[in-house]
């Protein structure tokens, strides 16, 4: 399979590209940093890297802005950072990805452990990575030529728990190659409209 | 208790309106009916609402713009329909709603069915909906002074069921007034960061 990985050049992504890549061809995209880079909060870019890339069988992005912060802060620009980012950044790429996609491909989307398990200051964050859920889950039934989309909501990881200060206090930090076997399951497995649960 | 219904001169409001005004005040909100009007996409109107109609013990939102139809046509701007009508909008609601509610509030909030049972042609309304479901369960953790918030998932109602074409199909809609008891449910009970199911 040719794989593109968006986020390639981060921590989950990072992880994936290894592991993905172990049996497959994989194009690392990232903002500044890998083969490719994009801006995926702009389709117009989104559409220019697989203009680029080409045809693909599977389609993974690790990425994607949240805003963290205490609930009584909140103004709605703080709700953006992640309606703009990690959701319609992930939207923008489902959208175009569609066309380039091989019968049969895949599209897998990162949203996060805080749709399931509340934390204190991720209110404007839970509120992206269920929407990106919701997208997950409705967009799984419209896709045609048996294209397949899946999110992969991770914990937090070993390798990022150090940059959250005391956010995930009482949850279990996973290796990022734990992680990385979600996206597994999703690109090389045959499930549509699941949420995988890295944790 | 005093209770402030925004939307409260549509299907769903107005039937929010008749079950609780059965035992509290209701002061009915409308986009150009009601006693008071407002547009929840602006967070300024939210706040001059409010300033007028002082402290209230809950707060309803039957109310919020979405998209409907197929995947294969969305582009980004139909997302932002659903985004800054039934997402922000009622999160701009929440966000003012927490200086004005009198200690063990409540705020509730409408998504759909379409979060849990996907439907063709909704994917842009799910992620919308989704989206406000993961706003509740978050911020219900976070909110002061014993305030609740939870939200109403409402299947398709018997009065708007000739409005949607086939896309309920195979979903038994329901009168407004079952519905409006998941309004009841919310505002006399007492739990918090729950979704309740109407159908
Ligand atoms: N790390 C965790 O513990 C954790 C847990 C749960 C969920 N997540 C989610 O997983 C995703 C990735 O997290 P991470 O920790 O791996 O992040 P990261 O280490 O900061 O890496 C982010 C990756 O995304 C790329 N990127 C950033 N902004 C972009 C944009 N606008 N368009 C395209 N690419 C962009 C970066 O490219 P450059 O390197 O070129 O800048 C990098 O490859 C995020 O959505 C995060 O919410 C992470
Ligand atoms: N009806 C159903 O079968 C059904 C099923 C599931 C979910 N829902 C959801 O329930 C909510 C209400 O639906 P409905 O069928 O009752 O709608 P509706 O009959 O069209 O009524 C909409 C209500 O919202 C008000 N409104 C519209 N735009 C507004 C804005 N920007 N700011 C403030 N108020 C605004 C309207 O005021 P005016 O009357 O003054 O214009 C009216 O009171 C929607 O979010 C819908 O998605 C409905």
């Amino acid at each position: 399979m040719k794989v593109i990985v968006i986020g390639g050049t981060g921590t989950i992504g990072g992880a994936v590209v290894e592991q993905l890549g172990q049996r497959h061809e994989v194009v690392v995209v990232g903002a500044r940093g890998g083969q490719h880079q994009v801006d995926i909060e702009d389709i117009a870019q989104v559409r220019a890297l697989f203009a680029k890339v080409g045809r693909v069988d599977a389609v993974v992005v690790a990425a994607g802005a949240l805003h963290v912060g205490p609930f009584a802060e909140l103004t709605p620009e703080h709700f953006h950072v992640g309606l703009r980012g990690k959701l319609m950044g992930q939207v923008n790429v489902a959208l175009v990805a569609q066309e380039f996609l091989n019968d049969g491909g895949s599209i897998t989307l990162t949203s996060g452990v805080d749709t399931e398990h509340p934390i204190r200051g991720a209110v404007a964050a839970s509120t992206a990575n269920a929407a990106v859920e919701g997208f997950v889950r409705a967009a799984a039934i419209e896709l045609p030529r048996g294209l397949r989309i899946n999110a992969v909501s991770p914990t937090v990881l070993q390798e990022s728990v150090h940059l959250f200060g005391g956010l995930f206090t009482g949850f279990e930090p996973i290796k990022g190659s734990r992680a990385a076997l979600s996206y597994a399951s999703s690109v090389d497995g045959a499930q549509t409209g699941r949420v995988y649960r890295a944790w």
